[in-house]
């Protein structure tokens, strides 16, 4: 099931949707929150459209399903363009959906084929997805507000938690330069690389390699890819953590489906190797303290938006601008004035 | 002149530098200032690095400064990898140095040659820069401390205008997902998109359409130029915002020079028009307001991090992680306590 966009129940106007849920109020968030956890298509994608927009049932939103969350596994994939992020995401989908896994797909990636950018036969894959009621696809925007995805993800995470989905798969990009640490989200970060996308020695600079788990080359028929795993097994090696783990490398040609089962035997010993060292609570923990820290400083945010009717900001950014004041000693006065 | 890293006025050890640094305490800073003030190259690398490391003399350097800001023209270059971002940041270099321009670069992109990431012929185009005593290159490397990269360039920005740099070039990789948001620093900012590189309308969905000032379209000599030129314009006419700037699109070969001149033409009238609207004076105003902010919400953080020497910020993680807690009710608490 698609979770993106399709949030009326009743085929009423946009403004008479907007209307009822007003009018409804609070009550309207406990309705919601309850079929979403009945596992609802439509009240998941209510839930996670009022998170984006950081709407002001927020809160109660959160208050509600916090009980109801902590279950789910959650898995990040994350890799440069090109090395077959969706089509991998589409091929665990699969793998998870005959394991009998209920699976929640967020796609932070605005060139993924779940956000809609993506080439039409990666599309179509999707759609076979979008049939299936135990899965929920939802790409998130950005919207422009404050905190933007990197303060969205976590919540949507909580909802799709909270709906019951055993597994949910984070698809991002850009690992470094991105909005959203993928590797903060997830249990287990799978990076992917792919033969003829530059080697291994850049990726070991854009700092792909500290944040993965488990690695899977894709397109592992290709020429290229054996040394792909080389390179890859050479630097892992080179910077092995003591063997705590050691992160696997798994060949897969994820659009046949070839090596997706190791993939998924490699996430799950991950997996168990959290949970035997403690080190899954603890990432859990780390993960709280993070999203806890992202909502304060949204709301301090806020607060300096109201100083004044935003005169404070104002002024002091054209004292700044001009040059008469610093920026810390600017800083220093908003902080006063909070 | 490359300012990285090469700090030393004489051959003494890392340690004894770092000692003598100390022991001088605020002298030094006032020092460091005037003489990067004068164009020192290793004071300006050291006050950079002063950045970067959230030294904390930085409050000092940043009041020191501040009377001799404003000045530099600040030009932001971004787009996907690949389409040539660092060949056209150094032709600019070149084309800046013939109008006798004082230039400083700031390469915000892991890939760069400016930062040490990338093919060979890069680095020695680089090279010649490197020896010329009116250039500055500094790649930013996030060091991980709070508020990374975002927070460093306004700063690393800060030093290059007041040694003086009549023009800031900041290349940047990664359109909306990046760290550093090129647009929000640079008075004009350069959008490059070269042929072969994905069409037109994956780049209006990446949202790379919303900040260009100046598009350039690279490798222009190579087959679908002009259909990215075409498909590029159709996309601007139809976001036209009442014809008060259209952006120009320029085609340029930044391997030979070709269409550099043209672009430098295009960058200076984009900068008259901000003069003539008043809206250069916006933008650095709007820039300074999110410096302050982000100064601001960074000195927060680390309060957060010494409330009950961390105790507060731990257990509220782990009542949430539990589920015992939302994440809003704690950022409550946690506001709370400051």
């Amino acid at each position: 099931v698609t979770a993106d966009g399709d949030e009326t129940d009743a085929p009423t106007s946009v403004r008479e949707t907007v209307g009822r849920r007003t009018s409804r109020g609070q009550r309207s968030v406990a309705e919601l929150t309850e079929r979403a956890q009945s596992g609802e298509p439509r009240a998941v994608a209510r839930l996670i459209s009022l998170v984006e927009d950081a709407s002001p049932s927020l809160r109660e939103v959160a208050e509600r399903l916090a009980p109801h969350t902590g279950r789910a596994q959650i898995i990040g994939l994350t890799g440069a363009p090109g090395v077959g992020k969706s089509t991998s995401t589409s091929a665990l989908l699969t793998g998870l959906r005959q394991a009998g896994k209920r699976v929640g797909v967020l796609a932070v990636d605005p060139s993924s084929p779940f956000s809609g950018g993506a080439l039409l036969g990666d599309r179509v894959r999707m759609q076979e997805h979008a049939t299936d009621a135990d899965v929920y696809i939802r790409s998130m925007a950005s919207r422009g507000h404050l905190g933007g995805l990197a303060w969205a993800t976590p919540q949507a995470l909580r909802v799709l938690d909270a709906a019951g989905c055993d597994v949910i798969l984070i698809e991002t990009v850009g690992v470094g330069q991105s909005e959203v640490d993928v590797a903060g989200l997830a249990d287990t970060t799978v990076v992917l690389l792919a033969p003829g996308m530059g080697d291994g020695i850049q990726a070991a600079k854009a700092g792909i390699l500290e944040i993965g788990d488990v690695y899977a080359v894709n397109k592992a028929d290709r020429e290229g890819a054996d040394q792909v795993v080389r390179d890859l097994r050479s630097v892992i090696n080179l910077g092995a953590r003591d063997g705590v783990w050691r992160p696997p490398i798994v060949k897969t040609v994820a659009q046949t489906g070839e090596g997706v089962d190791d993939l998924m035997e490699a996430i799950e010993k991950h997996r168990a190797h959290l949970e035997e060292t403690g080190e899954l609570s603890a990432r859990r923990r780390r993960r709280a303290r993070r999203e806890i820290e992202a909502i304060a400083l949204t709301t301090l945010r806020e607060r300096f938006g109201d100083l004044g009717g935003h005169a404070d900001l104002e002024s002091l950014g054209a004292e700044v601008a001009a040059g008469r004041l610093d920026p810390y000693a600017a800083a220093d006065r908003l902080l006063a004035a909070l």
